[in-house]
């Protein structure tokens, strides 16, 4: 069993999705879930601020990770490879396949866990500018560079949900590729 | 007057900015909005459906024009340079500088309008994937440009809200150069 799946934190998270699942988010309380993972309300509120934050851990820890893989990278290295190689270690952080699987299912049944998932990518894009800004790229760079990052890691996350023969790494490195075709095709001509 | 300013859209808009920014989001009621834009609080509800939409009419004008606009584009065309061609006739349905200005003080002040800023930018962009499907591109590669196109939009407007002397179709061709830079160096080594 990895470390996450007898954690506090991920017996709380596997009793909150099984029964968002059972029984449907709004009737699920907080009181429930703690129950379910054997655990006190007031320890449920030390891991997670509200109900909806209990599927979020995983995004904390990707951000948190990304983070610390970034200062890995060679400073000399230019931003979207920074935050490729980056990404590159993202699975060491990644929830149980069965247990994203089910997550995403529950996250696209509630507009509420929709809007946070919105607001916890858009925390993460925010987190790898500062980074690349504190790498010394100008604000610019870093803010589209983010932007364009999370769109590759999104459809990489897409693509090996899909599949899950493929590996995430060499995943990553084709939608690169795809990113690479899309910039370059027909685009050169509206420059100046 | 633009028809903008005198329609019951744009009279509710402006009221509705104009106490959020003296009294504050929370403390505003439809009630007031509709008083102060000489209208019922039933006509405001024909209008928008809560409190925080009335400051995302612009966003439903946007995606409309920007669907509208992609039709026009030759069906040849490859998928950014799409959505580039559309994104540039964007202005013509932009609320006036001192509204957006004013706007966005508001939205970064109030987290409820943030998550609802962040649900429209994705629906824009869901928009945009499926009319990059509908002209025969696949999904994979029309998510990616509609995401990568969102950012270059994004960064398009930040500029031209900090230089009012920008021209924005100028600035647009300025971020996708940024792009093609950012999405060119040093990730060709990455492929496979």
């Amino acid at each position: 069993m990895a470390r996450w799946e007898g954690d506090p934190e991920g017996r709380l998270e596997r009793a909150a999705l099984a029964l968002f699942d059972e029984q449907g988010y709004d009737r699920t309380t907080v009181a429930q879930i703690a129950q379910r993972a054997n655990l006190t309300e007031r320890s449920f509120y030390r891991w997670f601020s509200d109900k909806r934050e209990v599927l979020f851990g995983g995004s904390h820890d990707l951000e948190s990770h990304l983070l610390t893989a970034i200062d890995a990278v060679p400073v000399d290295t230019a931003p979207l490879p920074t935050l490729l190689a980056a990404f590159a270690t993202a699975p060491e952080v990644f929830r149980p396949r069965d247990f994203l699987e089910k997550r995403a299912v529950v996250i696209a049944a509630n507009p509420p866990l929709q809007e946070r998932e919105l607001i916890k990518l858009a925390s993460i894009s925010e987190g790898l500018t500062a980074a690349l800004i504190r790498r010394g790229h100008d604000e610019r760079t870093s803010r589209l560079s983010a932007d364009v990052g999370m769109a590759i890691l999104k459809l990489t996350t897409v693509r090996c949900m899909a599949d899950e023969t493929l590996d995430f790494a060499a995943a990553l490195d084709v939608s690169a590729q795809d990113l690479l075709t899309i910039a370059t095709t027909g685009t050169k001509t509206l420059g100046p």
